[in-house]
């Protein structure tokens, strides 16, 4: 998951004057909210100048061009989303945060610009995984796992399996599903997800009956 | 699902002389193929005159604007996919229907462009969950139920739900996976998805054994 409103400046460059620093967050910020409106297709080095307030042959110095961009975006938007972070809680926490993050409107709609441009722009999904894939999915089963270990879920299931399954639900809640801005309803989506796995928590069976 | 050959005219149009239907076909054929390269965005009535061989104001003749023609085209390619089908013998046989119709890089590619363009071109993928949706989820929640009360399934699974997890299996595998065309090892990605959720039956096994 990411967040979009980081507040350092990209990496790997070194800190240089302020000016040129705001000219980073505004280039970064106007490529952000114009893949989310418009997908990476339409967006053009052009328009980003425009919002951004700087000229195109700024952000040519920075970015060799609109691929290139839209990838630093990602890594940025994604960057320093919680550092600190080091895993749920437990399941519940998970699916909860999950949820929190999905509630935003244009949140799913990055989601769904991502899954759209992977033919045209497979790095951009590369990038986007490298950052939130690989982590982030050992967490996801390390989450997992505990369950398992505390008997919440059946002692057979496959975390890499499930945790795959919760992906598929993500998808099909940001694709299928009318955007939605209620939380506890998508929680309650994922929660019926993994109680067909066998999960099973006294708790959750409050926020999950139909 | 959808198949991309259909043979018939599209439906809702009194047959009219050859050559007329000959333009409906090659309109339409012009249209899948490149909504399937491009996406709905890039696409322009102009481009597919010209893939059609036919002059834009033909296209205009039968189509109000590009929406319209899209959303003509899903239903074509899906009106006469299989009329006399009404259903799967059992689960494998769906998932591997599945598999198949998945293994043809053209139909993952159609996918994530209809999953692209939610945002921006919606009554796309209205046009296309009221082909695949109703009649289709029904049957699939039909084959889950049977496979159920046969003791393939546990008793307390809920079909709903797990038509929504095989419907985020076929999402994961064509936006996260690889394209690959190999149609035994996609179904093999379904089994363990679905043995997670308690899904038995001893040939299966030896199938997905890892």
């Amino acid at each position: 998951m990411t967040t979009d409103h980081p507040g350092n400046p990209p990496a790997e460059r070194p800190p240089g004057r302020p000016r040129s620093q705001e000219a980073d967050l505004a280039i970064l910020s106007a490529a952000l909210d114009l893949l989310i409106e418009q997908g990476a297709a339409q967006l053009s080095i052009e328009q980003v100048a425009r919002r951004a307030g700087v000229t195109r042959a700024t952000v040519y110095r920075r970015f060799a061009d609109k691929t290139a961009l839209l990838v630093r975006t990602l890594q940025w938007a994604n960057h320093d989303q919680d550092p600190a972070f080091t895993g749920w809680r437990d399941v519940e926490h998970m699916l909860g945060d999950w949820a929190a993050y999905l509630a935003v409107p244009r949140h799913r709609r990055l989601l769904r610009r991502l899954y759209g441009s992977a033919d045209d722009y497979p790095e951009l999904v590369g990038a986007y995984r490298t950052v939130n894939g690989g982590r982030r999915a050992a967490m996801v089963r390390e989450t997992l796992g505990r369950a398992r270990a505390a008997g919440l879920l059946p002692q057979e299931v496959d975390v890499e399996v499930v945790e795959r399954i919760l992906t598929g639900a993500v998808l099909y809640e940001v694709g299928l599903e009318a955007d939605r801005e209620d939380a506890e309803a998508i929680k309650a989506h994922f929660i019926d997800v993994i109680r067909q796995i066998g999960y099973r928590a006294d708790h959750i069976t409050f926020h999950s009956a139909k």
